[in-house]
């Protein structure tokens, strides 16, 4: 894997990570890629799986939060009602939600027979980002069976910067993608996880903070580049094994904003900026012959988590840029990848 | 077409229809079906027209609610955020939605050249119900050209009851699928149209009211059916003429759900109830170049308004109902049509 | 007490009631009431006590929903977040918000000293709906002492009618005020109670529906009211002893619009209609070195409690007409009693 | 006036101010205090008058926003359901809310006759912040009266820091209040203005951040403070004379949380934050006789707007505690001015 932002001495907050600094870090997550780089085509599927087993029968506690409503993602209203996470996330670009979605249902009708027979449907999840700067886009060479790819791929230990979904994107006009990592918090004398992962495609360049350091400014002042009307999104999921219900995890998605926003974005017009976290300390039966039993974390120590949550969200925008390297895409567009700029802003950090 | 609820002598409310008393009264809307009825198959494609022109160069003023979000519709989030809408509807099974996103977002590359390559992407909304009763759902038959053809035969002339994506759905464990209605509405000195279209799939039959009068208990001692846990979805369509904002737009949204409960359901909890509204009266360039100016109609008037969505989604469920056949499905379900028991509570009404 | 509803040989819906077919079934719960009738003033304050003890030492979870919002409650904003109840809720004119707050955090105070000087500050619930018609609101004739008056007041058993709150209220161009009902309600093996408290002041008499029957047009043929620019309001308060989380409590607040909608109204532009839903089942402390353990009850029963909430809202709403004497107010206006035109349409139920 | 942020020589961001740099810089706002300093009482009374002539009758197009509900603000649900603001802004201290309301009301009744008479009634905006580290609170000092009076003295010139009801605030554990900025916008070839005025009560001081520098640490270590349970909120109040509809106001309310987060907070979990945001452009007549004739401005330049709230925002809240002289309050709790810090952060920014 290539550098993270802390291999660059930069210490995003004052929390301690967990041992891998990623969403991995909450026990049974796993995140694979499937990249897609062919000419123009950059582009790809990241798959979040939240946990072992059947997520169907044994469905997570979770919540979604839409900051910026510019956005296509898929699968968002049903977790609002009802609480709970049923499926892989997936992750994709803007025009390949409809196929995503085909390939994460055939997947889900795979794992389980029931599924449209014997039970109810599945409320499949995919987000976006739009990565038409870099990508053409508008060829659709996503399928239906890379969704299988990516889940089937998932391991604990995954790359960062320019693969899979993150393969063609952009982010405060260098290259964005992949990032990913975690806090360790305490709560009630337990210690737990809180991991965040982005998909990032957001930004103007003259707005990017690297840990309050005017980043931007400099690397604008050195390209000069284009200003370009502002496309981005940004997609944050986030993962924890702290028992929290969904009220709880709603609170966590609302701060991935920050965290964002730490990194000098404004939540432009837009930047589909949405956040979705689910805990993987409960499980939900789909039966309802047995009961769940929550001892929710205590709203007292609400703010710890919250700083988890934006300081691993701030760590994975930065991670998602100076893990990535320069990507030239269609029409002779290039991103170039922040790690080139470090000599720019370290010596302030 | 057969009958509807209305030629039964039923008169829904007391506000005067359009002249063909569907979504079609407002000028420019168009309905195209694709049915598909092979052996288990029962289900189909149903797209909604919202107008003349290139929807995504001139987009609609819109609105979307979610009354139970136990619902897989995609699209809805930029609804929210913007306040636009920017494709044609298209209505599926569940498990369809990413298909026809699939043809939808094709269908709209080809109507636009620009999109994902000289501007941004595009949001297209696709709703659904789960036909799976009658339907083999998990055969996915659904694809994503279907949505096209859907769109190619749009005609302000259009078939209710079991066609397009009503082939396969039942309400109040009868018959459903597609149904329509309309109400001119006086406001300000001018005349406007108010048109609803349903894709109905919930219920239980005991719970059924028509114009008031407890029809379900009647066929339900008729036909004692097995009581199945309710899986339904409603999925309401709004049009009107009238300039509204998105806020206004919402608030007929929030009206939908009172015609939907006037027949007798009660927003159970599997039925993922959505409505979606626009206007037809001002449309929302995509370029900022020109301006929009918008002389909304006084909310002082929004009763008479809320009153022609509640009797237009009233009647729309009816004539869901009224206007199918029988259908046998998969498994040898059967769902009866509610025309084969007038009898039983027309003395009523 | 006067006649109710059921006395009236209606029976709405079909599940049992509690054994007094009041919001006090749930165990703990108390109404208290100030009524204010002199001359043009006629009005008064109402509160709804949650259960034992000190609320804000030991919240309650509690959710609320705003149906239409034109309304000026206050407190709803922190139940919203937080998921908690931590006063009585009080219900009164919409003028005497301020008044019945200022009641409300002086009660607080009182019952414990350490909000605003060793703990945070408390959120003081007050809901109201519009008495303007009957009284002669302008005066401003609730005191801060009257919620002290009222909760000291409480008890288990309580008017109904045109009594605290609902003295002056209207409903349907009939006399409104307090309702309440409740239902029995069984899940995982459990038996529970879902009770409903309203302060009714909504809607037109041509729409009023009693148990399916168009009783509204018949009252109106004989009386040829004046047609007046609706101004209502209604406000349902839920209580139940089932364990719930917010997420769950929500979904009933939604349902009671269901409830509210079967009496005829369609959610009026001017008609704040909101809802406050609490469950005794399991007290939140204030201090968080003790946790909660919660074992919810299942979604797979969530349809048993919606139409508990359903026809208990319903048949609340029937009860504060029936229950209201005929009432003149302010300018000579008058408010007839629905009890009045009872042989008007109890020959259709 | 004392020194502003600016007046150290510290520009936020890089959009120009208007003259004055406040809110009043749009046509018509004015601001009014009344400050209560005996002993132990710090607090008081703040009121924004959106503009001139009788708000009830020709009401703002408006919105809100709750960026975090641990808040006891009273009259946001009807703007955000009508999209419009009636009154003036009250702000004061939380326990005080229902004093102002009675203030607000009587004044409003006081106004305009109509009110609860020949029309409807009023929504009276009022919006707290706990002031309880410095001032007694429990004590309810606030009366009715002070609202009229804080009215009756609003002007477009006005003080900021420790007066109204900034009084007894804290921010960063220093002393906040309220602050005020504003930007020029230029859009379809127009040139409007966004103000900003805040009354800031948030954050821990080791979190502060003056542009981009990380002054709350070197603060830290000089005053090594208490480490208090954050119990802070903060209200932001944006006017704007550019035409847009309430959809449009409510993203800017959505930014003002990106301003706050830039002076380093997180969104506490006790931190009550809601934005409000009215245009005065186009004012809507109670009346219905007359039309409302909008031209808002394009969603293209929706960044130019959200920018400006950004940066108005969060020079907002750097004023209200430069601005603010240190305040000893009750059991000798002393909040320090950041202006007696300046020499420990200017020199990184």
């Amino acid at each position: 894997m290539t550098s993270r932002i802390r291999d660059l001495g930069i210490e995003i907050g004052r929390m301690p990570t967990g041992p891998e600094n990623t969403i991995c870090d909450v026990q049974g997550v796993k995140v694979g890629h499937v990249t897609i780089d062919e000419g123009s085509i950059k582009t790809g599927v990241t798959a979040v799986i939240p946990g072992e087993g059947n997520p169907f029968r044994e469905k997570f506690i979770a919540a979604c939060h839409v900051i910026n409503g510019f956005g296509k993602s898929a699968g968002l209203i049903q977790i609002e009602e009802l609480g709970t996470l049923e499926t892989p996330i997936v992750l994709t670009n803007t025009l390949s939600v409809g196929d995503c979605l085909r390939g994460l249902v055939q997947h889900m009708l795979h794992v389980d027979e029931g599924i449209g027979s014997s039970t109810g449907t599945v409320n499949s999840v995919v987000c976006e980002c739009n990565d038409g700067y870099l990508n053409d886009i508008r060829a659709l060479k996503v399928e239906p069976s890379h969704v299988r790819e990516a889940i089937e791929s998932a391991s604990a230990r995954f790359e960062m910067g320019d693969v899979g979904a993150g393969k063609g994107m952009s982010c405060y006009q260098l290259k964005g993608g992949i990032g990913s990592a975690s806090r360790a918090v305490e709560s009630g004398g337990k210690n737990y996880t809180v991991g965040a992962l982005v998909l990032s495609n957001f930004g103007e360049m003259e707005d990017l903070m690297v840990d309050g350091v005017k980043a931007g400014r400099e690397i604008h002042r050195a390209l000069y580049p284009e200003r370009l009307r502002e496309q981005g999104s940004v997609i944050v999921v986030l993962a924890t094994d702290a028992p929290m219900t969904s009220r709880q995890l709603k609170r966590l998605c609302k701060r991935a904003s920050v965290g964002i926003v730490r990194t000098g974005a404004y939540i432009g017009h837009g930047s589909g900026e949405i956040a979705i976290a689910f805990s993987t300390s409960c499980r939900v039966p789909h039966d309802s012959s047995c009961h769940v039993h929550l001892s929710p974390v205590s709203d007292d120590d609400a703010n710890r988590f919250f700083r988890a949550v934006v300081e691993a969200t701030e760590e994975s925008v930065l991670d998602s840029m100076v893990c990535s390297s320069s990507v030239e895409g269609r029409d002779g567009h290039i991103r170039r990848s922040l790690a080139d700029f470090t000599e720019l802003f370290l010596k302030g950090c």
